[in-house]
């Protein structure tokens, strides 16, 4: 583990950092292969826009990439973690004029999934724990994580993921994933315009599934929708695809428009 | 400022909490005079009801109490601040097995507001944020307040808090207080099964009103019905109980329950 904090080796931030206060911030997290991030840029924008969004003064992207790579250097893979609060301030939810911004740029262990989870396809279950909606930070990757960590707590044994539902019924997300569903030939993912995180690795499915004449769409998406489903995956940046094999009691094959875009998603993804 | 992390003097937390990383935990703040914290009970009960609806092993009541007087000893009045994260994990929303809860007990510096919010009253505004609604999260003291800290960057100059609605129109609360209308005669405060925090001051106003022959109401209340309505007050544990005197451009009396209220809350709140 390597962490830089604003551009210093470190560990420990300050206990008034507004991070720690109040999620008060944004982060990214990549797959590094070789020693190089990868879908830099990408994750650079959702990176530039959160911290926009939240009024919160960026880094120079050059700064970012160097210290990625100076973190990254001689890693065959892992975990880039990228995080920018609004910093150290006095109390109150008003930042104070002296508050200037924390930015911790980490390599992490690279995560112990089973490498059947790619080939096999994984085990989901619908969460209890519901997704808000009108959700003002609806589609960034900010620091308040608490709905994902109640709805990840649920997991049951044996299930590598859990769906969250909004109160109308629409299912949103996975905890820590996207959610594409095909049914009658068509490719679907969850709207996220009220709610979620628009991923980049679902981003980049977007982007490449109608050069596969796979007919795309982003709509609301119920659990009725799920379980009528003929294929299932979930994505992100490190686990890649992940074919889903059950949802609660219902079963999928790991279908082919799944296995299409595995194949054309590979170049994007650390291999196991 | 002194702050124990754990029961040690320390100003730094790992970069690896999971306060930092995701804003998992409870905090509260309590007002403290004389080196006491005020209304001590009810802040636990809130603490205790938080952490175990996060799932985070709380520490023994004694034992924070210990640290409390320990911090607050000899100060005539300031803030103490207490948090609990579920300390310490590796990456990810699950909580690893070797996670120790992070408590933190503090005393900050007494806030400046000006003496007059609480004899004149003050200036509010309705915020264009939206707070979300069905959040597993309602009632809590949690540590992901990023739509309290968007709606409070709104404030414009001169407006001493700011109004947060649901997206069906009902007014939750301010970003840091809790929101009393007198209409009719009648005292109401806004339901907050679905959003908001049940502030403590919140609890004690609708507890000691009846005994001053006020009817008091937990309902839903909209924009409107504040403009239509006779006074308006605001609590929190440090401010005690604010007179509002305009919103947006509708001016109101401090009127006669809203100093009732003031009246028979003060051996709770600081003198300024």
């Amino acid at each position: 583990m390597k962490i830089l904090i604003n551009g210093e080796p470190g560990e420990s931030i300050s206990v008034l950092d507004r991070g720690f206060q109040y999620g008060d911030g944004v982060f990214e997290t990549l797959a590094v292969a070789n020693g190089q991030p990868l879908l830099w840029d990408r994750h650079m924008r959702r990176f530039f826009h959160g911290a926009m969004r939240l009024g919160i003064q960026a880094p120079a992207e050059g700064l970012l990439r160097r210290e990625a790579e100076q973190v990254c250097r001689g890693a065959s893979r892992g975990v880039l973690k990228i995080m920018l609060t609004r910093g150290v301030s006095g109390r109150g939810y008003a930042p104070g004029p002296e508050a200037a911004p924390t930015r911790t740029v980490g390599l992490l262990p690279w995560p112990d999934y089973p490498a059947t989870y790619r080939t096999d396809g994984v085990n989901v279950q619908f969460c209890h724990t519901l997704i808000t909606r009108h959700n003002i930070l609806a589609g960034l990757k900010h620091l308040n994580r608490l709905e994902q960590i109640l709805a990840r707590m649920e997991l049951k044994d044996g299930c590598a993921e859990g769906l969250m539902q909004d109160e109308t019924g629409h299912v949103i997300e996975g905890t820590m994933t996207n959610l594409f569903v095909v049914s009658r030939g068509t490719l679907l993912t969850p709207d996220l315009k009220s709610s979620g995180v628009t991923g980049v690795m679902r981003g980049l499915v977007l982007e490449r599934a109608p050069a596969l004449s796979i007919d795309c769409r982003v709509t609301g998406i119920k659990r009725e929708n799920i379980l009528d489903a003929d294929e299932v995956f979930l994505t992100n940046s490190l686990i890649g695809v992940w074919p889903v094999r059950r949802i609660d009691s219902r079963e999928y094959p790991a279908g082919t428009v799944t296995r299409q875009i595995q194949e054309v998603m590979r170049d994007a993804t650390v291999a196991d």
